[in-house]
């Protein structure tokens, strides 16, 4: 085990009802706020009317600014910037799900920044201070709003790139499973796929006696696998829609990485294709992830043996336990495809034109990856292992 | 699942050598320091010369106090009161077990009251100011490092009592597990009873939809029976140690605990016991918690035959759940027994004369535990199935 430092002081306030805390929880930190959202979503479900009566009720001074897309966009980014300073924004509250919150980091971290914020993006620029901001989680996915990353995209060029800064770290987050009753399934299930890749992203480590968390990692993706077919059968299943909620905290708490290398090449990998192609994350991770572990389980082939019978329930073959892990990596395909997610690149409308570009730009700043270090000749056949 | 709220703002510093940072921390913190200690072991075994050292090169000003004796006394907290305000304290440093840390909290409480400082563990009088502290952990057990709570031993009237306040969170936990090499087998396997009581009294509810917290629950547990019998054979296996220490502090830092309901009655039945008898307190869970789980399991039999096949890997007898709970508990028991803890009271040289009377002090305020709300006459009856 590695040694580590873990803190994560994130208020984490769950359940029925909690978005009526948002007010007091808002008022207690910020003067003059920004509400920042995305699309229609909360308008049409009723939860922008609640967050709007809870901060009127508190008596938050506040302005809005909506339209966050996914993939959240660099242009929107700086006209947010533009709008705190024009108004005095000291806190930054975001309603959403992951795009909607990184967007809100990024804006956090580019208000008292004199340069174009972007430098934190491309650059290993270190952010030094940033206004602090809350959330209200309508999507469980990204696991931003307990965590110290920010993905963004800028179009010109599609760029799509992460930072990371204890600094943005939401300083409370607003978790009711309710809010989630009404999601897609395609969202629901492209959720799931993100939160099993962020525990699998950490699962993945060639660090020794890790046993300890490597079993908390497979609690949070039995969890996943468990209850995602139950709120496809029943969206309003309070009971499953909590457990994912709460299992796609704190996959991306940081707890579940403490003391491991972590690997993060199927992200990079992933990054590259929702880059270009605007298809969602977790629809891209449940795409490269298969195609990854079948490039690189012959590494470490107890470990996928292990994740073979632990999560899946595959029953270990003694005398073959590279067969035990090739059939946890096909459990895995079969469940992402029973929940209607993509498997392939086809699946997505992805042809092959750019993989060599993806392959080089997901490179351009060396090899990805910690379980296997994977330079853009890798990266590509792990492409083509994808179409 | 339960609404709840979770923030865990203790900075967790992990790993070989971290001790070293003790100064650094501290000096961000504190102007005026106590370094509150135990026996004679840190000086023994060089953590003693190693945190001095240290607070020493960061240019912390500090006084001593050590004596902190297990199951900490009040009259040393009260001395420690009285120094902490004659030096103008603003900084306590707890360096050992749960006992000091407990103690620590205790002073840290008492410092800014005026009256006496067992009315917090007496009344349910809240805390409303503590002094900040920080710990340098040495025996993985009571999780004190990153919890709230606080246990304290009045010597007149032989009375053991609780507080928890989020006021009395360490702001940093020091964590090196090999600090724990030199731990008697006796005390390495106490603290594991307790870890292993700190999980259980979570994981026995009547809360239903907490499967993810089960599992995270089931993990802590299976860390702890695969690594305690480890570092018995070699007390310096680093890996063994380590992930016995981070599931300690997981096991007790409110995480497993979240959106259930959680138990605590065996915790209320066993203070009895430590409070007059000055056993360990782990030894003391090893002997309650099996009689508790013989007298109360029939109320969810399913929970606990879950628990026999998850934990203890007890093959399900579908055709007997009950008679697979029972071998649960069995399993837990064998495993006390052969890491070598006391399961019956008599091992413990603890007779049967003075059972009426803690069965009476345990429930004086009232029915203890929530799984199963157990009156005088309940408590008796488990403390009769422990002799």
């Amino acid at each position: 085990m590695q040694n580590f430092v873990f803190q994560n002081p994130t208020k984490i306030i769950f359940g029925k009802g909690t978005e009526q805390r948002v007010g007091e929880q808002v008022k207690e930190r910020g003067e003059k706020v920004l509400f920042h959202y995305g699309g229609g979503s909360i308008k049409k479900y009723g939860l922008y009317d609640r967050v709007v009566d809870s901060l009127e009720e508190a008596g938050v001074d506040f302005l809005e600014l909506g339209g966050v897309q996914p993939n959240p966009r660099l242009s929107l980014i700086k006209e947010g910037i533009e709008l705190c300073r024009e108004e005095g924004v000291d806190f930054i509250l975001a309603v959403g799900g992951g795009s909607v919150i990184d967007s809100a980091k990024a804006i956090a971290v580019g208000l008292p920044y004199e340069g174009n914020v972007w430098d934190f993006y491309s650059t290993e620029k270190e952010v030094e201070e940033a206004a602090p901001l809350g959330a209200v989680l309508t999507i469980p996915a990204a696991g931003s709003e307990s965590s110290p990353s920010s993905v963004v995209t800028k179009e010109e060029g599609e760029y799509k790139r992460a930072i990371s800064s204890e600094l943005i770290r939401p300083r409370f987050a607003i978790l009711n499973p309710e809010v989630t009753f009404t999601l897609p399934d395609y969202q629901t299930v492209c959720g799931a796929a993100d939160i099993m890749a962020h525990v699998m992203e950490r699962y993945f480590t060639k660090e020794e006696e890790v046993g300890f968390t490597d079993r908390l990692c497979e609690a949070t993706m039995k969890t996943l696998i468990k209850n995602v077919p139950r709120v496809l059968r029943d969206p309003e299943d309070y009971g499953a829609r909590a457990q994912i909620m709460w299992a796609s905290t704190v996959a991306h708490n940081d707890l579940l990485g403490t003391g491991r290398e972590e690997d993060w090449a199927s992200h990079a990998i992933e990054h590259e294709i929702s880059g270009i192609y605007d298809v969602a994350h977790g629809a891209g991770l449940a795409v490269v992830f298969p195609a990854w572990m079948k490039y690189v389980y012959e590494q470490d082939v107890a470990r996928f043996a292990q994740f073979a019978e632990r999560v899946w329930g595959v029953e270990t073959d003694f005398f073959s336990l590279e067969e035990t892990a090739l059939r946890g990596v096909r459990e895995l395909e079969d469940f992402f495809q029973e929940v209607g997610l993509p498997t392939r690149l086809e699946d997505m409308d992805v042809g092959e034109e750019k993989l060599e570009e993806m392959a080089s730009k997901c490179t351009e700043d060396g090899p990805v990856g910690n379980f296997a270090e994977l330079e853009e000749s890798d990266v590509l056949e792990i492409y083509r292992m994808a179409v």
